[in-house]
């Protein structure tokens, strides 16, 4: 059997570096092969998975400079069968793409919306006053510039192998260790990791209403490795919370703590148990 | 003296609205004149406040659909002298403008991230495939549809008494009770109010590091009306926290709730004390 891995494309993307690295890492792991598809958004990458279309996808959750990748969440919350098998952390190195060769003649830059909120102070800084156009990913926004030189992308290193195009300054992004945390996911429930992903929403305004979901865990010793909240959507002050702890679903002290911690919850999901792949540089390099 | 109010520009942005109610409103309090001054975006409009240009600053902080505006709280933790002074609630009906009568004709949607990003689910439904623009504000959309019947641009209600420009469709938000969340911040420390926001950092990786200073309001009864996590940019898995508390910062019980969180975190910054004014529709008409 082959293994499909859905990606948001096209290639060239920082989405579908993390899933080549962990493709030849599973491949490597299992002896199976694998098959890489793209998707035109995140989104549909994540629905790909739920309708079985591909056996997993892989998806961007976190950024170390511009926070929570919302569009994962939201889809994870809403498509609650999806489980996460494992996570992959990649560093990030935005660099400029452009046919010109001086900053000065460059009019419009391309990216996707978190590229562009990542490389914000040096964007201000050297091309202030420049339009920014927001583009599906960051392989997507090299299309644009082939054609004209006012023109520039911010996409990663990788894809300067894929398509023709100079990079004109590297690396651009404002702070120097930009790492993205990617979640892979299937259909499989996973109980085993080094950390868990939950989902919960409280009763809305009570004192303490968040305090006792999260003393269930330092009770245990359980360390939260990240808590975000996301609004329902239903109206404002209204959320829900997601929260990494650093134990295995497995495990009996988790068992435990979870199941305190639905009495305290309305709605609780577990989105899966996981261990973390860190891409080195030396592996990068070699994609 | 008459009070400067600075506001994501140009005229016809939520954040334009917002400010324009909050100034008739402080004008009929005080009997001061108020005079609004667009900033081309919001950091630059707390940068403007920070410097002394103006008096005061309307900003976005959080959307009900869309959750945080992050930039807002990261350069509100950045400038750390300004306060909150009050807070204004804006009700949000999202319009598609286009000279094209027609939606099968429009090719590309210019707006702000957090507009295109509220409007997504009937975006994908309608306009499948349309290219997004991103723009500093949603009333700069509005530019680009007067030459060009194939561009649409999502922007505020109230944009079409200040542009000759019609709407095509209304309202085009994905969820219908979406309310945007503003803060009025100024130099001068506030410390009364129903609500005051704090945030603050803590030591890493330990158990219960975020249960401690969440205890010390549960303990005293002291309500958290939201919890938000954004990144310390230094390194993944390094989280500030900004919170809000149903006291204000004068009360007692908060300032000894304050005395001792401080020996839970690293950084306390307290942002102050305010009141909220949700703009009704009625006055909404009248803007």
């Amino acid at each position: 059997m082959v293994i499909s891995i859905a990606h948001l494309g096209p290639k060239g993307t920082n989405a579908e570096t993390a899933a080549l690295a962990y493709s030849q890492w599973l491949e490597k792991q299992t002896g199976q092969q694998t098959q890489l598809h793209p998707y035109p958004t995140i989104a549909s990458s994540l629905y790909a998975v739920a309708k079985g279309e591909v056996n997993l996808g892989v998806v961007p959750v976190e950024n170390s400079t511009e926070g929570s990748v919302t569009i994962t969440l939201d889809t994870l919350w809403e498509l609650e069968q999806l489980q996460i098998q494992q996570e992959v952390v990649l560093p990030i190195a935005h660099c400029l793409y452009s046919k010109s060769e001086l900053l000065k003649e460059i009019k419009k830059i391309y990216s996707h919306p978190q590229a562009l909120a990542q490389c914000q102070k040096w964007l201000n800084q050297f091309l202030s006053g420049v339009e920014l156009v927001a583009t599906s990913s960051t392989a997507e926004a090299l299309k644009y510039v082939n054609s004209d030189a006012t023109v520039g992308a911010i996409a990663s290193p990788r894809a300067s192998k894929l398509y023709d195009i100079p990079i004109l300054v590297q690396p651009i992004n404002d702070y120097p260790d930009n790492c993205t945390r990617f979640w892979v996911v299937g259909m499989s429930p996973t109980t085993d990791g080094s950390h868990s992903a939950l989902g919960f929403s409280v009763a809305k305004n009570q004192p303490g209403a968040l305090v006792k979901p999260l003393q269930v865990f330092a009770n245990r010793q359980i360390n939260l490795s990240r808590i975000e909240s996301r609004p329902t959507k239903r109206s404002l002050g209204e959320y829900l919370f997601f929260v990494d702890i650093e134990r295995s679903v497995s495990d009996l002290t988790t068992q435990e703590a979870l199941s305190e911690l639905s009495t305290y919850t309305e709605i609780l999901k577990i989105f899966g148990s996981y261990r973390i792949f860190t891409i080195e540089s030396s592996m990068l390099a070699t994609l």
